[in-house]
């Protein structure tokens, strides 16, 4: 197993990235913590294991269980088998089972030790280092929740193999808005030449891919771990027209596709607004359509009132008017509020370039 | 109304501390924050308005209500109210209502704005300042929250007057607990030579007895915001006790009592191991006496194997063992297992000196 990396995050805390070998060597990691810890799983992820670890918790799988009533399963168990402050919920799964296990160690006994072992693409570049864990709540996504960064994230490319290509895709956003988002070219560049060997799931990779990612996101989130300097808000590039999206439509569409088509979204703003350039744009756009994200796709005129309300919602809010992440050009993100009917124009209407 | 203390806390966060000349003084204040704030009151201190501010929420009064669904209440309708992660939450009670007010602001889009208007003794000189907030969770106390210091506590003395005689001694076992505590002799002495103005609840005595006792609170907690280097956790004198007291008869005591009777084991605990000066233990105890607190109280030997069971759960463990806030002297506290035959004497014995 080797050290990826450290982040130094919210109150100061580190998160130690490493990299596991293969699943022997995550097993063994594993295996050391001892006895005073709670496992959290998935229906998905509990299949992995011959035997679960006797303190363990399985959450329904997917977006369904972010609920105050799974990090209450999560608590009961915790105090039943006697964890102490000093324990330590390990969380191994997607992002929801992630942040079920790090919203739940954020505030039992006001929090413990959290391990998290991120099973997806997006959860290992995404949701697994950073610090932000939530729950879904009244409809709305991650309305709920808490800035508590792991202790440890062990990530191991092995545990991506039986991963389905729609969850794969979910995960590829997010680096494909990471190398929209990073002082360098080197990660846009590395999408641009390596779709064949990303899209084979190539074993090396994967790992350069992921470690490129998560620099990006590092850089971001160690200026501004709990996001109040704005500097952090801009990884939210694609997701405020990607969340309202993914509402509107129930959650089925997966958070990756939202974000793929809110960034897209958000370059044709900025376009429109003088603010992105127009080339620039346009080859982004293209970047995301080459790895088969419907960039095209457009809500119905019937959808438009439910999704506007849902984008109303949106936590980026400033005097009450909703903020978007727009590009100026490579690395270099701003906020700016957008004109409802620009918005609805470039939700309903046919691509504008 | 005039600023008493600026409080470092968890996080770096600040907490300004302000004391109202009266309620008109306290009104204006909270007239200034606008309309994007939600207001949470309980049953009795929403009588205390004629007309309550249209958003809202009144919980039960009492420990009943530090429950997840009183949580929910609240960020149910700060949703519904539309309150943004820049909107303000203002918790107007006791110690369960701004600590329901603190956790669901800590967790209400990952934190909004805080403001706490203690209206009881306790809570100006306990849960107010110091942004601890918990709920309780399958019968224990405390078992579930955050740390999350408010942006501002305002005390108003006016808010007292109406307090129940019983609420009124929770809050003092509190302040009696900082005395010992405390770096120098100062609250200790007021409290010996300024009972009777205390207890008839004088103005002036009041505002000099709480910035003391505040003084003192601050004095830990600023070197140890989040509890994790030992200092904080001295705060718990007598709370290890008292809890386990509190928990077994079902939270009919009152968190203030429990504190006392905690506070007076605790102090005999360290006697019986060398560890505190006779004569200082008996001072105080008779001090806490002095006071009316029933100092002598002893559960019956049949609660035992509950009282234990309910000590085990205490948070303050390592490697298994429940660790017992000791005074060594005036301001010196420190941490240590107790033996279970001595905690079994202590609770269920004849006072023993």
């Amino acid at each position: 197993m080797k050290s990826l990396s450290t982040a130094t995050l919210a109150n100061g805390k580190q998160t130690d990235v490493f990299l596991a070998d293969d699943l022997k060597d995550l097993s063994e990691r594993l295996g050391n913590y001892g006895r005073s810890v709670l496992w959290v799983f998935d229906t998905n992820t509990a299949t992995l294991f011959k035997q679960l670890p006797p303190a363990n918790v399985v959450l329904d799988s997917g977006e369904i269980a972010k609920t105050f009533s799974s990090v209450e399963r999560i608590l009961a168990t915790a105090i039943d088998e006697g964890l102490a402050r000093d324990g330590r919920i390990i969380g191994f799964g997607g992002g929801v089972v992630c942040d079920m296990a790090a919203f739940a160690a954020s505030i039992y006994m006001r929090g413990c030790k959290l391990t998290l072992v991120p099973t997806t693409l997006l959860c290992m570049v995404d949701a697994s280092v950073g610090g932000k864990t939530a729950i879904d709540f009244k409809g709305l996504k991650n309305m709920v929740g808490s800035f508590y960064p792991a202790n440890e994230v062990l990530i191991c490319m092995d545990t991506l193999r039986t991963l389905p290509e729609k969850e794969f895709l979910n995960g590829l956003a997010e680096v494909l808005k990471h190398a929209l988002l990073s002082q360098d070219e080197h990660l846009y560049r590395f999408l641009l030449t390596k779709k064949n060997e990303i899209l084979a799931r190539n074993n090396e990779t994967l790992q350069t891919l992921v470690t490129l990612s998560l620099a990006v996101k590092q850089w971001y989130i160690e200026q501004d771990p709990t996001e109040t300097l704005g500097i952090r808000q801009m990884l939210n590039l694609g997701h405020t027209f990607g969340h309202a999206l993914e509402a509107s439509a129930h959650f089925s569409l997966g958070h990756g596709i939202g974000v793929a088509w809110g960034t897209c979204r958000a370059l044709e703003a900025g376009v429109t607004l003088g603010i992105t350039d127009k080339a620039y744009a346009t080859g982004a756009i293209k970047l995301f359509k080459s790895y088969g994200y419907d960039i095209d796709y457009r809500i119905g005129r019937g959808d438009w009132i439910d999704f506007r309300e849902r984008l109303m919602k949106d936590k980026k809010k400033m005097n009450g008017q909703v903020l978007f992440v727009l590009m100026e050009s490579q690395g270099k993100a701003v906020l700016r509020p957008i004109e409802t009917a620009l918005v609805q124009h470039l939700v309903i209407a046919k691509p504008i370039f």
